[in-house]
């Protein structure tokens, strides 16, 4: 079993990492709580539910109350409605301050989970079991949250779990296009962190066809150990933090635009981050290589231009309404180099004029 | 200007307390905060803001942008529904960031706008500009929530404000009843922190009308005094925090039942209050001189006993779902003298026992 830490200022606690962990969720939860715990509140949704929820389930042999709570899959149950709906099948089950909530899915489990852990009765605790690749980068960290329909992860919290358990036995019912999804932000960690990381990727990784368990639990280890370093030195995302964005300014703005669910979030951070690396290219005249990145990202399947009937003004808009944008200004993380992520207030006429090449192009 | 210092774990803030606060907001606002602000979204009821909204917003003298939302009115603001609109305004509004939330109301604006300020792109700043007297004790201490129709304040986080500046002037709008609401909390910090208080308290106030603005400023004073002390020891609720809900546990199964409204939380409280002095009197053999207090609070105009319309089962069952109740146990805090509160496991027959005397007296 593979652990990493993760030391935040708030909470310090570990993603453990194996094939079949799900089968010992109850026993790995009695080890790590300090303190009691006097009932547990699976959240898991429509499409997992049916694979895994009676191991995790069975795991518990009955010790505790245990309950269970199944919300449709796919993005749109991060709505408030779900979250309210979430909140009464908590207070219906008696759910107390002494209670766990277990989040047993994708990204969009544990952030809606997570948000309700973060907010019943003013928060409980909770742990996360992705199920997901992409869950990787979203159970670590402590970010939750719903969307609103004005933006993604409008309403949120940040609130760590007591642990991640990562059975990474569960990713082989994964569809494909789920797999780029969640590659994407490994990726990601090689450009900003892990130089190495990222050659071993491109020697290892051409498709997402039966990648060896062993290749995964590793991939897995060292990309949580990118986002474990940057999460220590900034929990909630003043400086370095930001870093974790690269790819993802333009990414939000496509994902918005064509409507959630219309693309992956992974396929429109490949997408953002081949434009971040031409912009870095004309920013700061250097070569980063993007061709070659390119073409290993199209080997991969994933498009790597911005779907052309969207509207540069458009796109440029939504960046400038961005989270992490203020008062209309547009800042991006750009490469200097590989491993030399650097945050920048970035003009948006500069912004425009390179989704205008970009749009054209194709 | 008398100032309170509340100093907790995760932040350090004062409460400004004076008549005509509420024309130099903005100006005080500037002088505490350490980072910039990019605009203000003022949020207030539907009876303040024709009271206090444009001297508000007058105090920024066009400095900042700013936005103002009017919520209805009342307790049934704090809903699911009403926060979900706030979201959208704020949203629609464009703050970012570096906006910071102004809550100018009651304990029912506060509590929403700062859950809105704690979940908002997973948190900003907010102050508090409190109107009630009740909202003196709800404006520190960083308590935010909603309620669910199954239970008061089960949705909220623990979010800390910039600070709190409490404009006595404004406090002469209110009805009667809304003193009286307040009071409660006023006397409650006497009762479990500030015996000296408690007696001054005695012989100063003796009815609501024309209470002089200077005693006034000295009980918020010296009130804020007790839960500051408090909340500097224990932020999170886990041991001292837990006596400030001293007359609480009865009362909140009270406003429950009887349905949030029908009786002011001061005037439970009151009840709570009473009825805590008899548990502990009973479970402590002391003499706690419950007459005394019970004829001084009816001189106020408090009611000292349970509705008699409410049954004992229902009401022991409500305290025993309370967010503070664990797996059906109750919790409550007693006294075992004055100034000496401690939190007791106390057995539900007791609690039952001492409910049908209390309702068979009537
Ligand atoms: N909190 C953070 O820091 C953070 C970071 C990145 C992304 N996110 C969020 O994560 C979400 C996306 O996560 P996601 O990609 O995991 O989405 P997801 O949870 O919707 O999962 C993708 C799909 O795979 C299905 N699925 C999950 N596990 C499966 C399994 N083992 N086998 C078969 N199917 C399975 C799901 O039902 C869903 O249909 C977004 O909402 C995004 O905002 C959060
Ligand atoms: N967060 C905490 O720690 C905490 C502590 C105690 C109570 N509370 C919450 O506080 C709420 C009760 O607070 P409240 O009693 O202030 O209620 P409130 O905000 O509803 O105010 C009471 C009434 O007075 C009106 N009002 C407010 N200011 C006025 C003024 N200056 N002149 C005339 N009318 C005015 C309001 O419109 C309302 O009708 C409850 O929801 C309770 O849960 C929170």
């Amino acid at each position: 079993m593979k652990q990493v830490l993760i030391d935040t200022k708030s909470k310090t606690y570990k993603v453990f990492i194996d094939a079949r962990l799900r089968f010992t969720i109850g026993t790995l939860l009695e080890s790590i709580v300090t303190q009691p715990v006097s009932s547990v509140f699976v959240v898991t949704d429509s499409v997992v539910a049916p694979l895994y929820l009676d191991d995790v389930v069975g795991s518990f042999e009955q010790k505790l109350p245990i309950h269970t709570e199944v919300i449709p899959s796919g993005e749109a149950s991060k709505s408030f409605s779900v979250y309210e709906n979430v909140m009464t099948k908590a207070l219906e089950c008696g759910l107390d301050r002494k209670s766990v909530i277990v989040a047993l899915g994708g990204g969009v489990v544990g952030d809606l989970a997570g948000f309700v852990a973060a907010t019943y009765m003013r928060g409980i605790r909770f742990v996360q079991v992705p199920t997901t690749l992409l869950a990787h980068d979203s159970s670590v960290g402590g970010k939750v949250a719903i969307n609103h329909p004005l933006g993604k992860n409008m309403v949120g919290s940040f609130h760590q779990p007591e642990a991640v358990f990562y059975d990474t036995e569960t990713l082989y019912s994964l569809p494909e296009k789920e797999w780029r999804s969640g590659f994407a932000e490994v990726i990601k960690h090689g450009f900003i962190r892990d130089q190495r990381l990222l050659s071993w990727l491109q020697k290892e990784v051409s498709s997402f066809n039966d990648i060896p368990v062993q290749i995964v639990n590793d991939l897995l280890e060292q990309s949580l150990a990118v986002k474990a370093n940057i999460v220590a030195e900034d929990e909630t995302e003043s400086s370095v933090r930001a870093y974790l964005n690269f790819g993802h300014t333009l990414a939000h703005a496509i994902e918005s635009e064509l409507g959630y669910g219309e693309v992956t979030h992974g396929e429109a951070v490949a997408i953002g981050m081949i434009y971040a690396l031409k912009l870095s290219e004309k920013t700061f005249k250097v070569d980063l290589e993007v061709e070659k990145y390119e073409q290993w990202f199209q080997l991969l399947g994933y498009k790597t231009q911005i779907p052309s009937h969207l509207q540069p003004v458009q796109l440029l808009k939504k960046m400038q309404s961005d989270k992490k944008a203020e008062a209309g200004t547009i800042r991006m993380v750009l490469l200097r180099e590989l491993e030399e992520a650097i945050l920048l207030e970035i003009p948006p006429n500069s912004i425009k004029e390179l989704l205008d090449e970009q749009l054209e192009v194709e």
